[in-house]
This record gives C-alpha cells, sequence and structure tokens, in this order.
C-alpha cells in the first residue's frame, strides 16, 4: 500500500515523517505500513509515511521500509511541504529539543515520546507551538499504553480532579514485584531485569524516581494546572529496597510499590514519589511485572483506576499512532489550543505544598536493642511529635543466631496513625538518635 | 454566572438544553451551573445551560435552576436557534427515538446516555444524524464513569481490537460481591440491593444480562465493527445464582463475575453474557460491589484494563459532559464523521461467530447419587463430547443431615480443560439424562 510514496498533499491522506527510528519508531512504522488500512479508516483517510530519519543508514532495524523513505537527513523532511506530521523519537535533550523546534519552525505538527524532554522543556516548546499555530501530541510520554493524558485532557475534563496515583515505572515495578513473588535481594533481582530487557544497563533513573517524578510533573500539570519541576517533588526510589520490608508490609496486608502521588489537599497539591505500603485486595495492589497504573479521583466520576503495559516497543507504538490519527483528524490541533498547556497567560492554578505538612501513615522499621525500655523510648519520642501507634510487630528472636547476634538487637516495625511528613521526619531523625538503635530507620508511606 | 440567560450565538459560548431531569439531568445541570469555570476552560468558551426541558414544572429536583431555564415544552428547545446541543436524557425507546430525531432535525447536535435507544435504534438515528450533518455522542450509554467509547474509538485506534471483556452491569456486580462477601443468598441480597438504591423495583433487565448485552452490542461495534443485534449474544444472568457456586468457585481459585465478553477467533466475534468464574489475583476478579471494569486486548498496546463506578447521577453527568465539551469545541463531530458508526454503507467487519464453536473452560456443577460408578458415568459423557476433566471436588458427605438425605446424593463440582460451547450443552443434557443425576446441571465458562 506505501510501495509508491508519490507525493501529494490532498484531504485524503497526511504525510508523515519519523524522526529517530529505535525500537518505538520500527514499531511506528510497522503500524503505519503494515496497517494502512486500520489508521485510514480511524483518520478517515490515508497515513502516509514518506520519510524515516536516522543517524546510521547501514544499522538493520528488522523493519522492511518502502524505498526513499529511509534518510539520514533532517532537512529532507523540514524542507518537504508536503510533510504534515513530525513523529519526534529521538531522546535525550538536544539536538531532540532544536529538532522539534526546527520542524514546528517548517510547518509540521509533532507528536512525541520523549518525556524527559517535555519535562525540562514543555513550557518553551509549547509556547513556541502556540506561537507557530502547531500542535504537540505526547499521549506516548507518560504511561506508554494507557492513554492517561487523553482520559485526563478529555475524557475527565468534567471532573476537577482531586488525586491522582500511578506506579509509573514499569522497570521498578518489575523489580520489586519479583523480589516480593521470589524473595530474591535487590542486587540479584536488578541483575535479572538487565538480562531480562526489563532494565537498562545503568537502570539509575528508573529505580531513583526521577523517571517517575518527571512524568508526575507533566500529569500534575494536565490535571492540576500545576506548573512543577520535577526536581521539586519529594523522592525516593527502590534502589537498596530491603526484601524484609516485603515480607513484613505483606504480614500487614500491604504490598510496597513505587508510587507517584499528586494530592489536592486544601487547594494546594500534595506530591511525592515514594516506596509505598499500599492495601492488597485494592487493585493497585496487584499490579506486577512491567506494569503501569494510574487511579484518578475526580469530584464527579469518583475513582477510574487504569492498568497497562507502560513501556515496551508496540504499547508506546500503539500511543504515537493513536497522537498521530488524532493530529491528522484535526482533533489534537483543537484540543492542544483549547488547553493552552504550559501557557505563560495561564498561570498555576494550583501551588506545590510544603513537603512537611503533607499528611499520612508511616511504616517504620528499626533494629531495636532486644531490651524492655527500648519500645518505651520510641513511643515516647513518636508521642513528641504528636504521632500515634497503629500497630507494632517485634518477634521474639527467631533463631538463635538472631538472639545471640553480637549486637543483641531486635527487628522492630511500627505502622502509624496519620501524621504530617514534617513530625515523621523529625521523630525519625529523633527515634536514630535513641542509644538503643542500631543503625538508621527505614520509613515509607502506607495507602489504606 | 448562569444568572441572566440573554441569548446570543458566539464563539465565546455554546448554548445547550437538557431534556429530561431525571437523577442524570440534575446532576449534568448541576455541573454545568456550578462548575461553569471548569466547563469553560476545557471547552475554551462557556458552555451555557439555556432550557431544561422537563413533563411535570412542580416536580422537586433538588437543583436551583436560573430562572427561565425549566420548562415543559420541547418545542421552546427545538425553535431556539441558539441551542446548539441538545442532552437527551429521556429515558425508554419512545417518545425518547422521535424527540432525538426531531432535534437533530431542527440542526441540533446531540449527547445521550440511552443506551437502550441506541441498541434498539442505533443505526436509524446514526444515519439520520449523518444525513443532516450532526453528531451523536454517547460516552454515558455505556459503562457512566469509565470513559470506553473514546477510549476504544481514540486512544486505542491503532490496534486491532482482539478481546474485550467485562463486568457491565453494576447492580448485578453488587450482589453478586455482596452474595461472596457476606455468604448470604440471591433473594435477600437483592432485597439488600433495593433498600440500598442499588436495584430497581423490578430488576429484571439488570440481573438476567439484557443490560450487559446491549452495551455488549454497542461496545462490538465500534471495536470490531460488528452489528450485532444483542438478542442474538447468548445470555445468561445471575438470577437465581446458588451461592454454593461462589464456595465452590473460591476453592477452585475464582470469584464469580456477570462477564460480558467479545473475542475475536478466526476473524469471527464470540460475543456472550454469563455469569463467570474470573481467577483470583487478575484486577477483573477484584472487582467489587457497583463497580464496573473492561479489559481491552488490542495487538499493539496489550491489555488495557478499566475500572470505575458504572452508573449514578455524577459518573454519568461526568461522561455526559465531557461529551458536551467535546461535541462544544469540535471534536465530537469530527470523530462522528470519521469513524461512520452504523454506516450502511460500511459493511460489518466482523460476523458474529456461531454459539456452539464458542469455546473456553467449564465449571459444572450437579448433585450425585453417593454411589461408586457416578464419576465413572459423568467422565464417560463428557469423554464422548472430547471434553477432559480438569478438577474435580467431591466431598464426603458433611453432616449427617446431608449422608441420610433422602435421596442420598451429594454434590460434584468439575473444572473441564477447554471445550466447545456445543459439546459442553450436549454433555450437559447427557449427564442430566444419567439416572444417578438429581436435578439439573449448573454450567459456567471460566476465564483463567
Amino acid at each position: 500500500m506505501n510501495a509508491t510514496p508519490t507525493k501529494q498533499k490532498s484531504p485524503d491522506r497526511t504525510n508523515v515523517a519519523i524522526i529517530g527510528m529505535g525500537t518505538v519508531g520500527a514499531g511506528v512504522a510497522q503500524l503505519l505500513i503494515d496497517h494502512g488500512d486500520r489508521t485510514a479508516r480511524h483518520a478517515g483517510k490515508t497515513i502516509w509515511l514518506s520519510k524515516a530519519v536516522v543517524r546510521d543508514l547501514s544499522k538493520p532495524r528488522g523493519i522492511e521500509l518502502p524505498e526513499g523513505v529511509l534518510t539520514d537527513s533532517i532537512d529532507d523532511v523540514l524542507n518537504d511541504p508536503e510533510i504534515d506530521v513530525v513523529i519526534q523519537l529521538m531522546g535525550g535533550l538536544s539536538p531532540a529539543r532544536e529538532v522539534m523546534l526546527r520542524a514546528m519552525e517548517a510547518g509540521k505538527d509533532i507528536v512525541t515520546a520523549n518525556k524527559a524532554l517535555l519535562a525540562e522543556h514543555g513550557a518553551e516548546l509549547f509556547t513556541r507551538a502556540r506561537e507557530l499555530g502547531r500542535s504537540i501530541a505526547f499521549e506516548a510520554a507518560v504511561a506508554g499504553g494507557i492513554p492517561i493524558i487523553a482520559n485526563i485532557s478529555q475524557c475527565l475534563s468534567a471532573n476537577q480532579i482531586e488525586s491522582l496515583e500511578g506506579i509509573l515505572n514499569g522497570t521498578s515495578n518489575f523489580i520489586v514485584s519479583q523480589m516480593d513473588e521470589k524473595g530474591a535481594g535487590y542486587d540479584e533481582t536488578v541483575k535479572r531485569a538487565q538480562e531480562l530487557g526489563y532494565a537498562e544497563a545503568d537502570p539509575a533513573m528508573d529505580v531513583d524516581g526521577t523517571d517517575a517524578a518527571q512524568k508526575l510533573a507533566i500529569l500534575s500539570h494536565l490535571a492540576f494546572g500545576a506548573t512543577v519541576d520535577w526536581r521539586d517533588i519529594p523522592r525516593q526510589g527502590i534502589d537498596g529496597l530491603d526484601p524484609a520490608d516485603l515480607v513484613y508490609a505483606r504480614q500487614l496486608g500491604y504490598r510496597i510499590k513505587l508510587l507517584a502521588t499528586a494530592r489536592l489537599v486544601d487547594g494546594e497539591l500534595e506530591l511525592s514519589v515514594a516506596p509505598t505500603l499500599v492495601a492488597i485486595g485494592t487493585p493497585m495492589a496487584e499490579v506486577r511485572d512491567a506494569f503501569n497504573a494510574i487511579r484518578v479521583v475526580g469530584d464527579a466520576v469518583g475513582p477510574v483506576f487504569y492498568h497497562g503495559l507502560g513501556a515496551g516497543q508496540m504499547p508506546t507504538a500503539s500511543a504515537v499512532v493513536a497522537d498521530v490519527i488524532d493530529t491528522a483528524v484535526g482533533r489534537t490541533p483543537i484540543t492542544f489550543e483549547t488547553l493552552e498547556y504550559f501557557s505563560a497567560e495561564r498561570p498555576p492554578r494550583t501551588a506545590q505544598r510544603d513537603v512537611d505538612r503533607l499528611r499520612g501513615r508511616y511504616y517504620l522499621r528499626l533494629r531495636v536493642a532486644n531490651d524492655p525500655g527500648t519500645l518505651a523510648a520510641i513511643a515516647g519520642v513518636l508521642s513528641n511529635q504528636s504521632i500515634s501507634i497503629a500497630s507494632v510487630i517485634q518477634h521474639e528472636p527467631k533463631s538463635k543466631d538472631e538472639a545471640s547476634s553480637s549486637d543483641n538487637t531486635v527487628p522492630l516495625v511500627i505502622m502509624t496513625h496519620e501524621a504530617s511528613e514534617g513530625a515523621a521526619s523529625r521523630a525519625t531523625t529523633d527515634i536514630e538518635a535513641l542509644p538503643a538503635i542500631s543503625g538508621s530507620v527505614v520509613r515509607m508511606p502506607v495507602r489504606a
């Protein structure tokens, strides 16, 4: 169907170009070429892959492109007035940013999956797009196969979103799920995830919460009109997670998930990314492996829960091609113009709440001296910060090893009632200063 | 904000009218009047409630409408050229159908929540809308707060949908969940659901599978291009569900849910509505109370799971108002024109598969004579139909009552391996004819 790419601009056809033919680019090309009937049915016209720009023409990509499509010159796209939509799939910030700006200046609408670029330069890129009368679609930038951008921007538009929480990083969720199911340690599980292709050679951005924070910043803008620098989101990763915490959590009726949370409280936005205890029996606790999930609560609709693959070639390509169709038929330009994302003329509707004021329940785990006065001392510290204890797990030493361990300590797990982050943080510091405490306190928020 | 309803047609404003001010109508009015800022932000202009048509002006509705809005004359809407969108919330088929046709003839775009009307007269109404250059939006007609129409029509447009299964009737799910959690019987649970407002005085259409079948027919058209009369969908309700089956299912690792299923098999569509054993630990099994859920599998995106409130005033109003915004900004007309739902010129892409050929695993429960040869006889019947047994539960009689029951029978539960519906149906008939069998066989499909 795409065999004779003669150029023509017609209402029956939208010509598109892909810049960056990595895994996702190849998936997008495959959908456009092999399933032209499908995209045509949804777009009411042909979506035609005119060009695919790569750095190295000789590199194999596992997909057969019609002759004349592959090129190593971005100018082949920018100088072609018949190309309407540029699918920007270059990673990183530069030259991705410059290429996107040039493409918009050349009159192209943009579809992109580059979350980091939007998190860093969203305001500049969206402002420039509006100046130029162009649109940017970015469904694939957050949670891959879950169409959360369209759902927040359109489907839930009658609502004031009250909260949004999600498992937004598939690599972290894969690692935590595997540790939980197999009782394995962090390091060996990361290694296994790398072997299976679920984690990069350097998974730092995935496991330290950066990736989830960048996605949360984007979603917070869409859902709450907040302008958030992802660096300002308090974040903790799953790096170094101790399997013991997964076991204690389960005993208490929870699983641990790397949860990104945005909640409206008294008109301000509570934001955080942290390993969080999620109650077993809720859909969020059942999210396994590399899946993502997002729970949105709207004041009219109530809770809506989405679950799907957050990354991978074809789930991401699915989001990209849906955006291409929406752009080609004209829905994206309408949405883009109406919502004025990152507009300087639309001041932020919501400010970020001071971290110390975030409220929630906490899980604390520490090693304490096996002495009668220890629990009283800890309870005293918590009480000083007005934090009540909901439950405690302290077993008798299970093994001789444990009983006769050189430091005579035992693990103690405490679940608190609701407290502020500030109080919990101060209590943690004070507990760590108690002479009966060995090492540092593991602290995680808890969701009902 | 809506206090001085002076009429003017301007690009800054879309005037709308509600016909039918029941529970949902009042919710829609509330969102439009109390949250005009919100709708304006998403629509880029004011959405103005000009008229609300009711049968009885004196009936209290729990909402304060600006003067001049409430009327008992549909002509006030049809004859007002400044009204662009009619929100059609009348129930039933007639005069809802006639009113919708007249409104379109008067130049109005339609937003509706009337699922039964679309299931019965969709082809006529959509064809007429296209002739008149009007659009019909119907997000609220299926699964209330879950935006499944937009998700299938737009967000997943890059996919060939391979299967779709859902809990589409909140009343049934509430009843089954309550029976499961409380171990209560069907009749008393229905009564309780009625008291709590989760079931109508006559819940027949909800509990006998009709409502779910009508929704499945609509979704099947959107997802597979099939033209299905809901009456042709094999369906079984939860009416008369025996709590014993919930207990056996749990022992086998399943919960029972009223599941509506559409699956593409060899290019044909398998459709069914039936109480179904759903594996515990999957998100679908955790759908409780009046929630709805839908799992869509696309060939690119993989599985996407949606969970939310399927009915109720504000979830449904949320869907209606999102449709109003989409219509006012112009997205709905684009989608409506592009997709050509129920178009005579777009012949069905998919035919419905013969019921007998549906394949799956089955749960069978029966009462058998407590004799050594019985299981062999049953196994023989199944074997004759090439059905293999996966597992069997047959306890020794638990109580003296059971052992000394006048007919000397005990319950027997069988899980089969995969078989066709035809074979399972024939086997059931043959088993019921065995002399060792008392009463009829309970049979339900099973989902992994």
